[in-house]
């Protein structure tokens, strides 16, 4: 039996949703430009990002270590936070809503091989993270996974499956263990 | 309800124990001076995070990919050793003990949110080391977390509570498993 | 008692297989030639670490951000992938059969200490991951751990003992779960 061949290995035509130029002046882009810039120049990676058709709310903040694939596929609302380190690996879409926090080390994967193929083809299934969510730091997001709104995923948290909202989530698998009680 | 509001935060009151001045006076140390040295000057970077506050007992080897986010907020015994890629991030005081091994990549996170109120207010917790223990590779330790002298934390473990001294302690979350069991 | 005493510590004789001239010679060959080498140059890396002892296949993809500490450690089959800022830690062996593939961010760890000494000897011990298996990303591999032929690992798991071939393995410390079933 044949598990994997990777030299008949190819890409579904349209994969990366925009041509190899575009996906290459975002690379130099976001080494040159992006990686490069002061903390403080929020607006500037926001402009950045925007250029390159990404979707980013009102005073996002978004630190210059962030690595986003390819920003046309990544949406962000209003006041959200995406802290140092954090890898937005948009091979396929990645939402996050308004006010939601995804703290520094977090990698949100959208990609992912049919392994039950020898051609081993690639895939990818959108991401969701729903407003006033905190994916804290460290946290492993699996392709097809939404976070509902107001939930918390602790430290160093895998999730590989969706979350119910206002619930705090921890483990290998994450699992909801209780309820997210607000104070007063 | 509200979960999250982020455009509400701020940090208390000289929460980073220094001046912006003197925080951007060690970014500026830490990239040009501290990570671009050649491995072997382990006194030149002593000197360095002693220059900035930190109290660094002798023979101490840190590698210049060690990230120190702090070095006011940090005390390290004497030949205790800190390895590749290690993060301290300290927001809160980070104590390793004498003796003490921090392995490669591996994370201490004195940091976190108050997740109860939608400001999401900032806190630190201190994180101790004790003498003689060993952090093994990719270990996460969380805010308040103490660990006993000479306990060996495994391999990619993620503590979440305090572990006793002389034991083995393993997983997600870490748990004790075992004595450390000296041969002869 | 005493647990550690990190001022004796000694390598044992001809640990890293080369000179330390041959050692700091691939430090800079790596940082200067090899990590900033253009994604595509698939054959030049091929030829770098040829040229330091690794015995590497025909049409191995290994993208510029993974790191070797010893190539002359190394061993890799044809058609075999190595993915963005993967660590090979070849303090021991590591061998990767053809058409394996090793997604993004995992770490083979050969290297560990014996903590039952309390001079807190260095050790290493080979990795072997089979023909046709997959480390999908951000996978920890323990050292002496072989990974069986066809054998998938779940990403973000953590390999402390050898996985059977033929089976999809996942978690913290990994299991083997069910059998790898192709389509078709």
């Amino acid at each position: 039996m044949k598990y994997q061949s990777n030299n008949f290995f190819k890409m579904p035509d349209g994969f990366r949703g925009r041509s190899s130029v575009v996906v290459q002046a975002w690379w130099i882009v976001q080494s040159m430009l992006f990686a490069t810039s002061p903390q403080f120049m929020y607006g500037w990676r926001r402009f950045l990002l925007r250029a390159f058709g990404a979707k980013i709310g009102r005073g996002v903040i978004i630190r210059p270590s962030v690595r986003i694939t390819y920003p046309w596929k990544l949406t962000v609302g209003d006041y959200a936070w995406i802290g140092d380190d954090v890898d937005l690996y948009t091979l396929g879409e990645i939402r996050i809503g308004a006010n939601a926090v995804v703290s520094q080390r977090s990698y949100l994967c959208t990609g992912s091989h049919d392994y039950q193929i020898s051609s081993f083809d690639i895939y990818a299934k959108p991401i969701v993270i729903e407003d006033e969510a905190w994916v804290a730091t460290d946290v492993f997001i699996a392709p097809g996974v939404t976070i509902g709104r107001g939930a918390v995923i602790g430290a160093r948290s895998t999730v590989l499956e969706d979350m119910p909202a206002g619930m705090i989530c921890v483990g290998y698998p994450a699992k909801p263990i209780k309820a997210r009680v607000m104070k007063k």
